[in-house]
């Protein structure tokens, strides 16, 4: 973490060292880095999602206009040097996610988008926590969220979820799980519920108390069902209804210990359950939903999307279905998200609903890195090394570069008429899988050598084309 | 720039506007920036340049360690609800230029690079500075480098050119010219003047008022020769020389008059003035680096690289090539850069000589963007919309897309069973090229319109492959 500075006698040097938090990689984990960017890029671009790209910065006042306690991650800007004239200035903060800038920037450029609005986003996104084991302070994020005016087609609640199936699945970093919910089966159950009051008649739970039920179940995986239904118990005391509201919560959280293939068997788990009232209408809106995207899903290999009522997002705006996915072996969420109703709402007189997933992508590059499953990556992505036998034939070899650059390869030609043995070196250290060796006092042809098979063979740049 | 609360009686609104100097591009600008993007780095690449990505931050230490005046431009970070404990780490200040982050970079990681390490780098920088007219507080740069151990051949000086000029040259942006120069030369001339000293002997000119100079000199199509002249007399008067330094100047200054096409024109100019002592070893061997440099550009076209002695580069650290590059019809250079003795030796007790350009890219594609002369971008990537009938056939629709999606194509299923015609509409307000018509209760085969030609027919989505 501290950097110190060191004197010598030469000159003063400042020695760097890294910043907790903000990490960088060498190029061949860097290299490793951009095929993923660039594989998730194509599989968002393949369902014909947009590209945005939003400053660093929002205004202070943007990022917390939607009123959640926010600020303990958030990064202000000041001038080193600043004025009087800053003072006027609204004041920048580094954006801590991508959901808020894009609604944001829907409703700034509200007239001149095409609605659906399918955006796909990559960007970098910093959050001032304290330094922490594997706590990173700067990383990636790669988004996808579609918004529509008034209403959203549940389509997309779907095609939100393929991508992102297809994205992991194709990154080789073992069996990906889908676990997908909707808020409403819950809200609706909640809904259901006759709470006794203390006077000894009964009530329904308030919207507030149902959004912090959802808060403690979301931490059921983490904090086991006992635990959850102690924390129900004393929101529900906390909140003055009468004792025992876990005993009614308890059958619904048996429902959250399996994952349902389809939403029909978690239709028919809640009706083996004699105490469960599965005909609230918000529930039933809820399984509706479901089963319309489960139903879109089922193209995927099986066991690729289950059912599991665990999932409930701790974010409040969060209003339909929501999302987390499993990475076999990995504790935590690689990937989630939800229906938002109105969240660009905050920032134009517009109803504007949503649906979009997020990767936690540096995180997830970091966890396969550090477990050693990252394939090891090229220093460089130069393909051919054309070697350079003196200066009076430079002019020759660096046509013979220019040609096979021309033909698709990358091509470094040789800095200096240094040994051969010096030039194979070069390759070899920087794994460059061939060197092009062009004519030369003892052969008049061109010849290529195989770094790997170790073969040298006559070879001609105007032929030698990447297929 | 001010953002402004909005009260309604529905929910409370917080309009946003754009902030001075954090420009955003609507999904079709943003598509033409993005091919820029990829168009650039694909040029390194093919000249086998490793990508390397620096965090936001550095230690503020650090990017002060130069001990260049580069405060002003300086934003430091701090979390929001900082704490006692945020005084014990290093602050923080988000980079301004990446030679600063990748020399900092070279001397941390020394031991696992590979040398001569060549990499590009293509992220956003930020300048604390007031906001004005057309100033960028946030943008783009793409940088390559070469930084070697205590000795970097001359090959590079040439190869950085020549991957920039074909980076430009490709962007159709215009008629672009390098502009290539060397400090050796006007330093040499500058060694070899004698200076009357008001005592009545004579003197060399030191260093630092070299380095003024030439800091004068950089002005010098900005300002005129006149007063770039008479700066220079202030600058020596100031340094208590005799007087008429600008009488010895004025004659190499005519030399900036003309620009070159090769070294061997250059030495002729210089000859050409009997005044001017070309034998100054430093001279010399500055114009030979700049006759090896320009005889590897030699196979440019016409005009694409000239010697111009008016580049000199305002920066300090520059030691020996330098480079602007003029676009037809635009003041200032787009893209400039140069080679320096030591940047990395700020950070480590090593010799590590560099040589380096940097595309402005941000301001290069604002000014584009503002004249009217990028192409107009696509608002999605979609390739082809597949056309939903009804929910019937839902599965099927779904099915086609996969299809075509595994042959390349980005492919959109149409989100809701709505009248052909809104489909339609809907591919035509997003510049969508091909809507695909799966089998319907008229027609039982699948069919393609080519919205642009306005043509319908059949076709098989198996065999309807993206080449």
């Amino acid at each position: 973490m501290s950097a110190e500075k060191i004197s010598t006698d030469k000159k003063k040097i400042f020695k760097p060292a890294p910043i907790s938090g903000f990490p960088e990689w060498l190029p061949e984990v860097r290299a490793v880095e951009q095929g993923w960017l660039d594989h998730i890029r194509r599989v968002f671009e393949s369902y014909g999602y947009c590209n945005i790209e939003t400053p660093a910065v929002e205004a202070l006042d943007a990022i917390r206009a939607k009123g959640e306690d926010v600020d303990k991650e958030i990064y202000v800007l000041e001038r080193l040097h600043k004025d009087e004239n800053d003072a006027k200035e609204a004041r920048l903060a580094l954006h801590f996610d991508q959901t808020v800038p894009m609604a944001r920037y829907v409703a700034q450029h509200f007239n001149e988008l095409d609605f659906p609005f399918k955006r796909y986003q990559m960007q970098k996104v910093w959050r001032g926590e304290r330094p922490q084991m594997g706590r990173m302070r700067e990383f990636y994020q790669c988004d996808i969220d579609v918004i529509n005016v008034d209403q959203l087609p549940l389509h997309f609640d779907a095609e939100v979820a393929a991508v992102m199936f297809e994205i992991l699945s194709g990154l080789d970093i073992g069996r990906v799980q889908l676990r997908i919910s909707t808020r409403k089966v819950w809200m609706g159950f909640l809904d259901s519920l006759d709470i006794h009051t203390k006077e000894g008649g009964t009530t329904k739970l308030d919207q507030a108390i149902k959004a912090e039920i959802l808060s403690d179940i979301d931490k059921l995986e983490k904090i086991g069902k006992e635990v959850t239904l102690q924390r129900i118990e004393q929101t529900c005391l906390v909140a003055n209804y009468g004792f025992s509201v876990q005993t009614l919560i308890a059958p619904f959280l048996d429902l959250c210990e399996k994952k349902y293939a389809t939403a029909d068997s978690l239709v028919e788990a809640i009706q083996s359950h004699r105490e469960i009232n599965g005909n609230n209408p918000i529930m039933k809106e809820g399984i509706e939903e479901l089963s319309f995207v489960m139903d879109q899903l089922a193209h995927l290999p099986e066991g690729a999307a289950v059912v599991d009522l665990s999932i409930v997002r701790g974010l409040d705006y969060y209003t339909g279905t929501v999302y987390e996915t499993q990475l076999e072996n990995f504790q935590g969420s690689i990937c989630s998200g939800g229906r938002y109703d109105d969240l660009a709402g905050s920032y134009i007189n517009k109803h504007l609903p949503g649906v979009g997933i997020s990767i936690g992508f540096s995180r997830l590059f970091d966890v396969m890195r550090q477990s050693g499953k990252l394939p090891v990556g090229r220093k460089c992505p130069t393909d051919i090394l054309v070697a350079l036998w003196d200066e009076e034939s430079r002019g020759e070899a660096a046509a013979t570069a220019h040609t096979l650059r021309g033909n698709g390869w990358n091509v470094e030609l040789y800095h200096a008429p240094q040994k051969i043995g010096k030039q194979f070196g070069y390759a070899e250290k920087k794994g460059i899988p061939y060197v092009w060796l062009p004519p030369s006092e003892n052969e008049n042809f061109h010849q290529i050598k195989d770094m790997t098979a170790k073969e040298q063979k006559p070879a001609d740049p105007k032929t030698w084309v990447k297929t």
